[in-house]
């Protein structure tokens, strides 16, 4: 029995097929960028951020958070040929809003098993918490050379985005 | 200097930010349910899949990979109140195409440093990595019980999306 969410799913995915005239893009992004940004549901990327598709990889967790990030942007970067990151992090951010002993303690009250030691990585002032993964990024030896990396903030509450780093 | 991608990026931005109205969004989604798929630049999820803003928080990484997005998806069951995961891989996917090997070999020859006993996670079936990852996460006992967990794939030919767990 399908649930609410899957029934939406199935019904606004017909409509999407009834239209759709995307069948031949290429794998690699035609655009040789990738987004990391935050899996906030009040975040639209495509249309916020103008991608069109088939042009950019985009990597969501929570909190936009690059380390998290590194598998796929290792892959992104050297098997599939992007050369530029957009990393967006924005306002309201839930990562602003606990610590990992909160994280840690709300698990353990519904009743779930605690991972251990896994750092959820909040963070406490928005627009450093930017500059500080701007930093990782191009101070890692393992990302590709001549990467272009930039930092940005994305307003939820007017669809705003301005660079910061 | 702003790059093409940034250029568009704020061009873009500009006209999304002139009819937005949606600045006033909780942040807890409000159809409670996450959306775990691949980073792949064919896949644009809010259309494809029919999530309105606000509604559903989206997670992306190389292959749709649930152990990648674990931190993630407990921080949106646990601190954000998601009850139901939507994991969504696709049809010509990048991780079909390359060994852990291959990754570490084609890192060095660009010249990057390999990050040590990273596995990339490729896989080399597409329907069987949506039921392993299902099964990993509903075996899973730091997932809040009773949560709703289906397993999809998407044709990045046709853009039609199928249940397969």
């Amino acid at each position: 029995m399908a649930t609410d969410n899957q029934q939406k799913l199935l019904q606004k995915n017909k409509q999407y097929v009834a239209t759709f005239d995307k069948g031949d893009l290429a794998l690699p992004p035609a655009k040789k960028y990738l987004v990391v940004t935050c899996m906030d549901a009040r975040i639209d990327p495509a249309a916020a951020f103008g991608i069109d598709l088939g042009d950019a990889h985009v990597i969501r967790n929570a909190g936009g958070n690059a380390k998290d990030a590194f598998r796929s942007i290792l892959i992104s970067e050297h098997l599939l040929g992007t050369r530029e990151i957009v990393l967006v992090k924005h306002t309201g951010c839930g990562m602003l809003t606990f610590s990992n002993t909160d994280a840690a303690s709300v698990i353990e009250k519904n009743g779930s098993k605690v991972p251990h030691a896994l750092d959820f990585q909040p963070f406490s002032d928005l627009e450093k918490a930017v500059e500080s993964d701007v930093q990782w990024l191009k101070a890692n030896g393992s990302l590709a050379s001549g990467v272009e990396i930039s930092g940005w903030l994305y307003e939820v509450e007017t669809g705003e985005v301005r660079q910061v780093a």
